[in-house]
């Protein structure tokens, strides 16, 4: 499982303080914190500060570097925004993300094609959000089939096929989960990522909906997630799911994190 | 979902105890513990009284059905046993379990065939237990085919793909996994079902991995479980993956359950 942590995302109104302060020790306290709790990537996201949002992506990237050694997400729709940080980010960067829309489809090509840079794509395009299966992996065809003849590796790309909330209809977790499985066997290589949130809109106990879904989403193929990794009933609810899932063998990460005390919560 | 009740299993001592004591009290109280907490069928088994199992069955049904309203999973595989128990059982039993061993399959088929009867249906033949999800959809097959044609109801077999522990082999959970949705997907109309524990064999926190491995099979098709009802825990993720999975129209059932105060723990 690969783990992108969300914390430092600017529509947080305490992370959007800080970055306006610029209070370096409070962003690297984030960032330690997440890869602490298991984050592989750190999301860096300015896009509140409309004129400021590179110059803010820039100094996020270099704080949250200075502070841990893993690489970023950089979540920006924007080319300059990312050509900025991406100026400064040391190891090899996720882009946040590129989607089937003509516009952003054309701006965040021409940053990845022909680059080792991994990128989330997101199942939407021009036409909407997808509420089917079928719609989502006809998009991730039109998607990856784009990205890989313009050379990005297969492996290098993170479908998203775009949660919506249960609560507007009893489908929309079916539709997602099936456009995983699809997505996961239809396309060999290629990996599979989501926030979760959304799913849980408008309901109760949003947390409890969040980590069954993503219990579920594992046992349909999905290989990433971008969440809260200091939520501990999830994390080690992705490590039971992954050990179940037969991702981990001899059960070594499992055992691993129970001795961590990272299972009984 | 189908729960069934697990807890008057005479395997364990303080059942063992009150049903040689015929400790009415104490067995209605199981039974009518199960039932608010959302059983649907009440298993009774009472295999560890070699020569006596037919009385105690018949006694344990009785007890039962005389604490609450509703119907038993007649948990033997001896055809006299089984017949002494329906004697006096009211509504429509689920037997536990036909298989695809000669034998088995024989009684029991006499017993079910051509009547309104629930049947679990193991798949296990005379050569084991398989390993792999080809193997078990194979058995499965057998055995549908051979309960259809004897003039049960396909909505009246409930297939046991048969967990096996995660700790032999990695690839166990997914081999469970994969049966489910080829099962279900393979046979319309027929159930699927599984007691869970065994997933966990050898590993620390067993609860842990069984609540997150019925959540997976969830996502995968799965549409009833043999379970204790009074793990509090299992039971909110249940309701939870059953609404994500599209079983719960307009989130009603997870909004009951959020109000009657069952998914906070």
């Amino acid at each position: 499982m690969l783990v992108v942590g969300e914390l430092i995302n600017a529509s947080r109104k305490a992370v959007a303080a800080a970055i306006e302060a610029q209070d370096e020790k409070k962003i690297k306290q984030l960032a330690i914190d997440q890869v602490a709790a298991g984050a592989d990537f750190i999301d860096v996201n300015a896009g509140v500060f409309v004129g400021r949002e590179a110059d803010y992506l820039q100094w996020l990237v270099q704080t949250v570097q200075e502070g841990v050694d893993a690489p970023c997400c950089i979540d920006s729709p924007d080319p300059a925004a990312i050509e900025k940080a991406l100026a400064v980010h040391k190891g090899v960067a996720l882009l946040n993300s590129i989607s089937l829309e003509k516009e952003r489809f054309e701006a965040l090509l021409s940053l990845v094609a022909g680059t080792d840079l991994k990128v989330v794509s997101l199942c939407m395009s021009d036409e909407g959000i997808p509420e089917t299966s079928e719609e989502r992996v006809r998009i991730a065809d039109r998607l990856i089939n784009g990205l890989v003849k313009n050379n990005v590796a297969i492996d290098n790309i993170y479908v998203d096929p775009l949660v919506q909330p249960i609560s507007t209809s009893s489908s929309f977790g079916a539709e997602f989960l099936d456009a995983v499985e699809k997505i996961m066997t239809g396309f060999p290589g290629v990996h599979t990522i989501c926030g979760l949130s959304n799913i849980s809109f408008g309901l109760p106990l949003r947390g409890h909906l969040n980590r069954n879904f993503a219990v579920m989403a594992i046992a349909r193929g999905l290989d990433s997630l971008i969440l809260d990794p200091l939520d501990k009933r999830m994390m080690a609810n992705i490590i039971a799911a992954e050990t179940l899932a037969g991702k981990d063998r001899y059960c070594m990460n499992y055992l691993k994190a129970f001795r961590a005390n990272k299972l009984e919560i």
